[in-house]
């Protein structure tokens, strides 16, 4: 299926140039395209790239001469990464799930599926469970007893929902993403070592008996619209209150969420990210890959965490954070700089050691 | 379904007082109790939560004044966090698996499913399987050739057993937990760079052809009785032994147990941590979030990290570790302060050289 | 199934000693093994071992006297770990996934299926689906539309190919891996202050609205010959190109590939190990357990990285690195010596301080 240059331009409102009726079938970069594609030339480095391939059409750079370029076509959009939003929007075929519900799937007589729903080959869904209009759900994903999904939603293959999950509108979830199991809390009959060690800061180390015993999951999990989580990631349901995952954010693969976590709106948090019991992520922050944020602590709103950060300690508003332990960036971006001139430092401090006479030193 | 509060306090081995005969249907935070929840106020801080719900009855901390809380009947437990263990289990209404086997589960006819099993839908139970009695099977489980599972056995939507491997008793995994993967062990017809930077400690670095050979994952994996994996982590088959996790230990999300790992008992392993190939970690230890251990090492029983501590070297019995590289944890709280106090140490040795004429400075 | 000492020796092209016609059935640790095991036994230290078990034959280390151990045949391996490969090969009984297609599998009229293919139960194979000789895919598959699979794939339980991806032949995935997710890749209207951050290094904090809206995944994935992904692990799609993994590259379990990232020839990347989007991996570069590389980073080839490596910056050709943030691997080691000398250097600066009187020290 093709678009018109005319056509993309008013989805992207943008401006267009040239025989604005030429139509393209896809996008590709500037040297691999053919002439059946929009050359993505947004930024000046790619004129080389124009001159190697066939595009007729292209999405230019601000201050490109499409003529000179050789190019038929072209059009202008003010913020390119934003452009490639509604661009790939466009041409994106989506998922191939097919209308209505494939005969494989086996769905509960008491669920309650919305209108226009597509459902694949060999979907689960449980009792009571309420899925919204237009919701398609890919082959082997599975919805536990009672939970309400949203309008819109997009279940990739073997997506896992468990029961008591509370999803709103336009949710996608990437393979194997996991909403609902359960948290990760257990209890020592007696004080455990862990316990101790806390409250010494490590000094502690008796040996004990730690049978470890259950606690059980009931508080389910409670997501906003507009969410989207990623392949393989797992949120987990809360002890007696929700999880929660406020309306806008994103999470990205292989993500961690424990029981009890409320993430803000609009957060964006990076692929092996990990964030344990009960903490709580404000509005707008983002956490970067393989960041870990500790139970039991409050992120504020408009942090921003540099990769493989390690949250310890509660993080106020605003706060730009890297490092293990994690500090402020521009601090810690020093420490790692001292680290490397340490050796001259210590050799400095043994030739002053060998000048100076230090009082006690033979004590 | 509900349980009197006289019924409740006897689950938790603890007292009750006022109206025991109260009936109520869930546990709820105390200012979001409704007049049919169990409100948990087991601490001081709750009383004001207590007022702004509606709670007519509440599991209280030691010295409360249920009375003067306007409350009619109470609960006192000697250990807070223990009691939850035990009333969360009363409370959980279960994973709503429909008893017997459902018509879409695939059972390969030499498989042995034990008195009482609970089979959901798409189930796959390979050749030669055992399965004990009363095992709760969700859908779209599949369980390899010749794997026997031990008896009440839960296993959550989508859970992957491979073959050879042995479970104990009341084994309970999460949705997309992986039981007896591959292990990831390749291995070049001549020595690796690897193998040299090891020796030399990243002195060397020789480009050499390396097409990886497969070693192939013989040993499978043994698991004793009582553990928990949680939502989509991965257990490795061992080489030529099995890669074998105790008793009573308990796994979270998206961790990795390499092959031929061998994990004592009632260990505590948090999310995202990885455990490399061939390494033993004694009984008792428990490893935080982002826990990494290299292979082939020995971490001792009892032993307890910190978030994202990096074992990379033997660790004795009792230690309490933190860290990249791992430290004591004391040891390196020091050094992180340390860190901060740089600048400073900077400043002070500059002004030093300054004031102390060096020998040699100007050799 | 067993296996002659002689034939055994010959697949391993190593020599064979004594009753070469004595057949196994299987390889054990020397301690362990019965009379119908292969000894391992391929380090001195094993001898005790062998004294222990009943093996009546070993694979043995170089210069060991096979008749004096007791034993009735031998095989003695140059390499030992790469007997290892050619023998765990030899006696692998393979997934156990019976020939032809099961009935319950899902397979779209217009998916092309090899000769020889072997699919098993509720697999799920789209629309326009090519799949190769041979190809093994065990149950709960999931292939995504017009994707193409080379021959001798083994497609182990759970694993999900999206639309779009192109793999070569031999493929090999674990459970539970997920190729072709859409990547994570979001755009805000206007700069978003994480784009600010960057730019200042942290030093920016604005509040700002950040509504994210989606850039789609159009590029699928290209993943060449000989490529094993492990359990659980996740391969984003590129946004206009393919994201790549090069011929005969090795990845194992929960590791995170983004979109747009090329990865090189006979790499090898190990568990939790997170690439982020655009990031290029050179030709034979290893990166151990949990290394993070950060997005839009060239890491050259011949590069080797220590457990919990996080890579923010570009890497030449050959290093071997460690550390967060990564330096090269000596530097590190010495750097993490340095912060256990601080606690001493501050001493001897304080008093140094005491004994060298400073100007200016009281402004």
């Amino acid at each position: 299926m093709g678009h018109t240059v005319k056509d993309i331009a008013a989805a992207l409102k943008a401006e267009a140039f040239g025989a604005v009726s030429l139509e393209v079938t896809g996008a590709a970069e500037p040297a691999a395209a053919g002439p059946e594609h929009l050359a993505l030339a947004m930024d000046a480095k790619y004129a080389g790239g124009l001159a190697q391939g066939q595009a007729r059409a292209a999405l230019l750079w601000d201050g490109a001469d499409w003529q000179a370029l050789g190019l038929e076509a072209a059009i202008y959009a003010p913020r390119p990464r934003l452009a490639m939003a509604g661009l790939t929007a466009l041409m994106d075929a989506g998922p191939g799930i097919s209308p209505g519900v494939h005969p494989s799937a086996v769905i509960d007589e008491s669920a309650v599926i919305g209108a226009g729903a597509a459902i694949g080959p060999l979907a689960v869904i449980g009792a009571g469970v309420t899925l919204g209009a237009n919701a398609r759900i890919a082959s082997h994903v599975s919805i536990g007893a009672g939970s309400v999904i949203g309008a819109d939603a997009l279940l990739h293959a073997g997506v896992r929902i468990g029961a008591n999950v509370r999803i709103g509108d336009r949710f996608i979830a990437q393979p194997g993403a996991v909403i609902g199991g359960d948290g990760f809390s257990f209890v020592t009959p007696e004080t455990s070592r862990v316990e101790e060690a806390r409250a010494s800061l490590g000094a502690e180390a008796s040996a004990k008996n730690s049978a470890w015993q259950r606690i059980h999951s009931l508080g389910g999990v409670e997501i906003g619209d507009d969410v989207e989580i990623g392949s393989n990631s797992a949120v987990d349901a809360g002890t007696i209150r929700a999880t929660r995952i406020g309306r806008g954010t994103k999470i990205d693969n292989l993500v961690q969420i424990g029981h009890n976590v409320q993430v803000g709106e609009d957060v964006l948090i990076c692929g092996q990210t990990g964030i344990a019991g009960s903490t709580t992520i404000g509005d707008r922050t983002v956490l970067a890959g393989q960041t870990g944020v500790g139970d039991n602590l409050s992120v504020g709103a408009d942090v921003i965490t540099g990769a493989g950060t390690m949250i310890l300690a509660r993080v106020p508003d605003g706060r730009v954070m890297l490092g293990y332990p994690a500090m402020k960036m521009d601090q810690y971006i020093g420490a790692s700089k001292n680290w490397r001139r340490l050796p001259r430092l210590m050799q400095d401090v043994a030739a002053l050691k060998k000048a100076v006479p230090l009082r006690g030193e033979d004590d």
